[in-house]
């Protein structure tokens, strides 16, 4: 029996909204900064086709580093398993901007979902075109995925940090010292400064993730990549999806998730449910305070662990 | 339907028979360095309490940090959550005898399955008791979980690593340095170094391994640990199991898997199998060359990753 | 009794010509890769106030970070003992190009001559002006403590630099996000690198070095800085000169030295000589090979140590 | 002219004796933070032969680290300048007990005056005898450089060390693991204890320092080490003497120094001479604070820096 799913998410809602400790707004990004902390909203899609949605499910939020997941869809897309002789898969036990690893490893990011990781697939996404190309050609393929052409970039966001980017343009130079980036630094940070400034409902977000709980399917039809990379993408979610506490998101909740600034995680279990939270303070790790309790609360009443036998009569 | 499992493991143990390449056994254990190479060993035990077993599943090996699974499942038994303020549950990003994260960290390991962590985790096993207490202990607990009284420990092994062991001893001074290992260095590594000469079989690590499939359950009856408990060890084997090649091994692979440098691994699917695979060859990155592969192969044959949907009709 | 010098140079000279092992000319800014190996110059103007020169000593090469002693002895004019507030003095331990250090010391560089340091010096020589400004500035300093007006820029290195200095870039951004530099980074790497492509030959540099051997004093009358200043330079100079060989130095030359990649270097003995030598070859750690070799042994036969007894009768 | 030193230690005496901020004493090492903080003493012994004293010169206290430029002077007379292949002559960048730089460079400490360097140093010193062989060995030569047989080991002091000295356990058994500390870990660090717990007054520390200002000469004849070898460990304390302080001491003070944490250091202006300064409170960088003070202002009234010229008149 799947549990009511309906009941536990006005429950999760009810208790978001009472929680005294939200977090801190994401301050480096100044159009961020100016979220409304009190915010809290739900959506998850199950794999029979339901929609679910609580809280501010609606309300349009800066997807960030959420987007390293599809752009590292759209990337394998390109150049397949050569990726990886570019970008690690490694947890990276550091800062989600670290740069000291880099120069330990000698211009290689442990994996793509620290920023380092994310420059180089933007850097192999942008391949010999425009900014903008890029960036089109991105936006539509999460509305594809999302089903919903009003998926859009917030220039505002993409301006602020473009202004504001240092430590990434830092990250970018670094790496075209060992040649691992190879388009000019200001194109491939353009294209990496608006793909994070992705704005989505968690309506949005929860079906653009569908994919990666169907093995690769799009729920209406076709696939967007083998079953083999859905698989290996939730396995990178999960041991890199939340920078470094990674390994505490997966002792806590137990499912693959990629968090971002911006407060949202995506969250999947395979084979059930893909699943956005979104709330704008984040705790000391840099993920969404509310988000990262409301994904617990909900993997412990649902059983949905990838840890765990399957629930029962499942 | 399950896959026909037997067909699939005399697949893999006739694959393994004809590798080539099969990596280099462990030498800094003198004792470890005797071991023939042409080895590989496998065992399942199901959900369903079938065991099947292939190759050279009947030979024992050292286990060396697997025992680290089980002494983590002690500690907690012990000492609860409280373990957490000494030990950390993240991917270290080092190599499993690293010293540097110590440092920056002030004594407190990244995990409990790098050595520095399974020393504090020795540490609070031994409990104010003598290391045969404590040894003994451990020894009863493998051989209630395995159901096999014939579970040893390799004396020669166990003298073998007290005399060469001497980055553990330097991680178990630097520890208590910080007071973060308190009784005498010596009878913690006695512990430590004895917990890790224990010797089992794939069969007898296969059955010893069922509760963490069985969310905390003992296959006879009873509960060994709670199902929150099991989710979370079965979390940090996936993380943290292949020291700095985990990410790797959860890209690959795609289950919770912890090994060992006496070439063993176990791994376990929730809900469905407990595996232990051994062949004495190493990686670079010090796992079992041949292990790593047949279970990569299997996972990938029976569709048990935890990243996809369960395998249809299962 | 003074040394002979004219007898000491003269064989240095020699001993140079014949030497097998000259080192690697740098290869990562294409325009000094071109330089012949070959060559090999020396100047010492002496606190009496002769000039001895030998080999290439009136060829101009590219002084690179031997600049960085004029910068700074610039900017303490400017700004005085507030620099040391983002500049510290310590010796690095790491390579001259290394990030590491700056992110655990939240973009604060080790000392003046690495070139993180160097970069913080040319953000406050710049001071809200023009790179050009600043440029000219820096190159009168330089023509007035040669006292000579033939000292200029390579702008083809200049050049050079600026297409391919994408570490220092990322040194600069990264910085930049600590606000540990201020102006915009092109302007200020632009400073950067002309003040590194200034030419000069031996001759212009030994003659440039006196007011740190005449305690600050310009020979010509006049005071470039306090003796204080003098001294500490020099201290600097000892400790961090020679980046993460400056211990060496230390050990085998036993006075203040300043290295550039061009292959030359610029020795200090209070009250005695400023030197210059250079060959384009460097050694492991960047330094020049027989510039290194030439200095050790003029030490030698002089006695002109700062660890030493002055030379008897002298 | 040499200054009226007597003068100066005198005022050096007041103002320190007048010092609000003294530091705090070592607390890691029980039997040192037993000492009364309120204390002060200096001695300058001159190369024509006077000895100077001020304040409590004649207290005996704990030498500490300062007995690693003794045991150098002895490790160089039994293996030569093969103990380079042993440990490095590059300042450390690091904290005095840093695990770090160990692990990236493979066991070989940085320089002789790291703790792990010194325990190199001792392993050389021990030579395949027991403990007390090498520790009467040190303990000799150090009254002959002092010409007092009155110099004695403090056990109590010793003792204090062996019971709490986890971290040096620690970096020992880690060399060990790399073969850079060849003999048991127990004989080598007693051998270490022992040497850092001589305890020496201002008086006879600065007559045993006599050999390094007078370019290894014994004042009352012989050689100590070769003119080269005096400076060269002259250079060391310069580059390396002070930890992770050493440039500022360098910057600041501009003399070759070695400090302890028993509050004492050993200063050396070549040819002119040998200084000890003691006060038990240490600064942030664990130096002696009104030591380093003392120091900088005779420094700065006598005109004794190595990177000014000679005082006039001298």
């Amino acid at each position: 029996m799947t549990p009511d799913l309906d009941v536990i998410v006005a429950d999760i809602v009810t208790a978001m909204g009472a929680a005294d400790e939200r977090g801190t707004v994401a301050s480096y990004i100044p159009e961020l900064a100016k979220i409304d902390p009190g915010q809290f909203g739900i959506a998850i899609a199950t794999a029979d086709g339901r929609i679910l949605t609580g809280g501010d499910a609606e309300t349009g939020f800066s997807i960030q580093s959420i987007s390293k997941v599809f752009a590292l869809t759209l990337a394998l897309g390109k150049v397949g398993d050569q990726l990886w002789d570019r970008v690690g898969r490694e947890p990276s036990g550091n800062a989600f901007n670290s740069i000291v690893q880099l120069e330990q490893e000698h211009g290689m990011p442990r994996n793509p979902f620290i920023n380092a990781g994310a420059i180089v697939v933007a850097d192999v996404n942008l391949g010999g075109h425009q900014p903008r190309v890029a960036i089109g050609e991105m936006l539509r393929f999460v509305r594809y995925l999302a089903g919903d052409d009003e998926v859009a970039i917030n220039e505002a966001v993409a301006a602020s940090e473009t202004a504001t980017g240092f430590r990434n343009m830092a990250l970018a130079n670094y790496m075209r010292a060992f040649d691992n980036v190879r388009h000019p630094v200001d194109l491939v940070l353009g294209t990496y400064f608006h793909q994070c400034a992705i704005e989505m409902s968690c309506r949005q977000l929860a079906l653009a993730g569908r994919y990666l709980m169907l093995d690769g399917r799009h729920p209406e039809g076709g696939r967007v990549v083998s079953p083999r990379r859905a698989r290996r993408i939730n396995a990178l979610m999960l041991t890199c999806g939340h920078y470094d506490a990674s390994g505490d998101f997966a002792f806590r909740v137990g499912i693959p998730g990629k968090s971002g600034v911006g407060g949202g995680i995506l969250a999947i279990v395979p084979g059930r449910a893909s699943i956005a939270v979104w709330s704008p303070g984040l705790n000391a790790s840099g993920n969404s305070q509310l988000g990262t309790l409301a994904l617990e609360e909900l993997a412990q009443r649902t059983g949905w662990s990838v840890f765990s036998p399957p629930p029962e009569g499942d």
